[in-house]
């Protein structure tokens, strides 16, 4: 343990150069032509956990990216951590935003600069500097553990659920740690207990056959654009509420006491506002903190139709295309939510024009006891590390990996953020924060010594405290 | 008159062979790398109007592109007609989609195939084919006459309005006529008598400084492209009425008898809709030719924000940008409705949010009187060469150079189109109907000779019939 410490503040530069070049591979899941970029990712990652000394490592394809798998089991009486991460990246543009390019990342003071460098390579990293910190000093680790780093995430992962039912054997585990998402502050860590579900959706209204002179026809022929703001706008009442029938019949309803908690541990509204440098919206009656978290959320991402270049063009255009991403929360259910939607915009579609809607992702909204021992184990871990207390925080975000960790393998998810607030994730001038790095590799190693009962004492995680649907039989 | 019919049949073959050669220009006004070309267009055009006998032959330089001016004005006891075209073209793009290059002209059939064949070279060379007809016959003219081609109406003639107030003293006549329209077929000569005016404006609502993840803020926070959307859907109310405070307080009312007339000369809702291939929309009360012709529209002509690429991006954008066409009819002013529009648009902002709109350009409406007696002559020229009646209808669409010329020089302005609505002007493939190349050149002469009293005695262009505005002094 303590070697393992010192091998990571000795090696602080090099860590910081591999990160470099792991950033700088375009693996960019979204964007087709970049899926040689997102395969050269996979295998250096590969070569990168066998340099390291995990076992078993394996490109596993799918339909699209592959899932780079890696284990180390060699103490048959200790539990098993699972790590998962993702070494897909969000689209960067628009690139002219950007002050260095978004693959060739840089230091600036105490940021690492590019796409992906916080969501999610540079905090995965975090874990693969951890486990090399412990092999290559003691060649061994506190607990077995399992790699499982996919190319899907930002596309909303679609193999992954196929992946851990058709490998569940290999994949056997008491405990699994996701690295993906913030804590409030550097001197602030935080252990996420809840994330909202999403769906993504396009719609698409189509007008005339072709472009027709405004001038001639304006004011006589129905406008793909116009019908598009409109249907926008009949998707949210005046007082923020999102109006789509249904919507919130599943919504779960939270007691005084948890809506005390989050008012103690969680972001003020003055808070958050200044995290977002923006104004506030949306539905009254609720903290910011709380529309954030406890209330589902419905976002147009996106909006394109007619002409956008310079000047005017006098037409009235062929079509309109807009994006949604609804963020959920128990206990909505993804396809129910998408079935409404295709619904309302059916009724506020007039029968002379054409509306699509197409589905784009979906993913169920994740939450975790968060009085489970495992998540006592890293709030121990964070503290020791970031040498200030741990709090419990829900998150506006989706990883959908966690509920499908959770359903699927039964087992408890550790969701253990080393990024920060003004990382610029999906933004332009993405960075992650050196020192958080660094403490975070620190982190990960006190968190798996905790879990081996290194730290202090056996801590065993035992099947009373996990979900019911844990599976029998795991260490 | 005879003669000058019969030599224009004994020369059609030359006359579209310089057509093709005035064609062959690329003058594209919007195109600045094009600049040498308009200037070799202006200078081929020039040359010609002296070939053809007219006089004071001059190339005005402007800040762009000079404005081919010609004269002839030997019968001081006769009207003035000033007959105004444009030789700048709109780019050909997208070239692939063209069947023979747009700038090497190809007679096909009956069309002339070529970018500006109808819009607007083919249908000025018209009267310059007019004029020759009668100066290499009978060597004079029914009429005094003054040519006025333009090279920057694609680009929205910035420099006509200070040429129209500068050199009014070399612009005095009676009237105006401008062939750049169309006529609803060959065998359907019409003369447009209103055309609506026109402002377009871009409006740009800002929001957050940076994208902001829509999972960790949605619900929170306030998105440009759903305030964006919400104001456009307070543009118009439920009843296709345009709901900005003002906007109809100068529209003219029409009484029974213009409606009956429009009914009766005007394409029927059907007939509209078969043209547009799209379903109808708008204020209701009205035809679908009223909607477009004696009621003014807002009509949404692009919008972009957020990502619109492939796949999906979680992010609130900083931005939303929409493009507006708006067009006016009697008595509404431009610029009185740019104030009206900002106003509103300022009511809808909230404080914390900002919008910004800009105008792009605006013209006012045109109304001509349809009893006027050169409107009469025009008749009954195009009834004589198309042996068909004429009929007299509204535009939807605007010419910004009808208003100027009527408010500036105080002189009715004739439109006479000789285009069909096949001639894909401002698109690939452009082309013009040879037929009514001939017949319009006829059509030119027959006008001529009415306004110069040989056809049917003399017929005065009184100034009581002008509008109050007219200068006095003319013949």
């Amino acid at each position: 343990m303590a070697t393992a410490l010192s091998y990571i503040r000795g090696n602080q530069q090099r860590f910081v150069a591999e990160l470099v070049r792991f950033i700088g591979f375009p693996s960019i899941s979204a964007q087709r032509w970049h899926a040689g970029d997102v395969g050269e990712c996979a295998a250096w990652l590969a070569d990168h956990l066998r340099d390291v000394g995990l076992q078993e490592v394996k490109i596993v394809p799918t339909r699209r990216y592959p899932i780079v798998y890696a284990s180390w089991r060699r103490i048959p009486e200790s539990p098993t951590v699972l790590i998962y991460g993702h070494y897909d990246v969000q689209p960067p543009e628009p690139l002219g935003e950007w002050l260095s390019p978004p693959f060739e990342p840089v230091v600036r003071g105490d940021h690492i600069y590019g796409r992906g460098a916080s969501d999610d390579k540079g905090q995965m990293f975090v874990h693969v500097k951890a486990i090399e910190s412990y092999l290559k000093t003691s060649g061994r680790l506190p607990v077995n553990l399992i790699c499982l780093f996919e190319g899907e995430e930002e596309i909303g992962s679609p193999s992954l659920q196929s992946f851990l039912v058709t490998r569940s054997h290999i994949l056997t585990s008491d405990c699994a740690v996701v690295s993906d998402m913030q804590i409030p502050a550097s001197e602030h860590p935080a252990i996420t207990y809840a994330l909202r579900g999403a769906l993504s959706l396009e719609l698409e209204v189509k007008g005339p056959q072709r472009d027709l002179h405004s001038g001639v026809f304006g004011g006589a022929i129905h406008n793909p654009l116009q019908l598009l703001c409109e249907m926008i706008g009949h998707l949210h009442d005046s007082r923020g509420r999102v109006c789509i029938p249904g919507f919130y019949d599943r919504v779960r309803t939270w007691d005084a006491e948890e809506r005390a908690y989050m008012r103690k541990m969680g972001p003020s509204d003055a808070q958050l506002l200044r995290n977002a440098g923006a104004p506030a919206w949306g539905e009254r009656g609720y903290t910011l903190y709380e529309r954030t978290t406890i209330r589902p959320a419905l976002t147009v991402t996106g909006i394109g139709g007619g002409y956008q270049g310079q000047g005017a063009k006098a037409a009235i255009p062929t079509s309109a295309v807009a994006k949604f991403d609804l963020r959920l929360v128990p206990d909505q259910d993804p396809q129910e939510i998408d079935r409404l939607i295709r619904d309302h915009i059916a009724q506020l579609t007039p029968s002379s024009m054409h509306a699509r809607v197409s589905t784009q992702m979906s993913a169920r909204p994740a939450l975790i006891d968060r009085s489970h021992s495992v998540l006592g184990a890293a709030a121990r871990a964070y503290h020791r590390a970031f040498g200030a207390q741990t709090v419990f925080l829900r998150n506006g975000g989706t990883i959908p990996v966690v509920n499908l960790l959770q359903e699927i393998l039964g087992i408890p998810v550790v969701l253990m953020g080393f990024g920060l607030p003004d990382d610029r994730i999906h933004g332009p001038n993405e960075k992650f924060h050196l020192p958080n790095f660094f403490r975070g590799i620190e982190t990960s190693c006190l968190f798996l010594a905790e879990l081996g009962g290194e730290a202090r004492g056996r801590m065993r995680i035992t099947s009373r405290e996990n979900p019911p649907r844990m599976r029998a039989g795991v260490a």
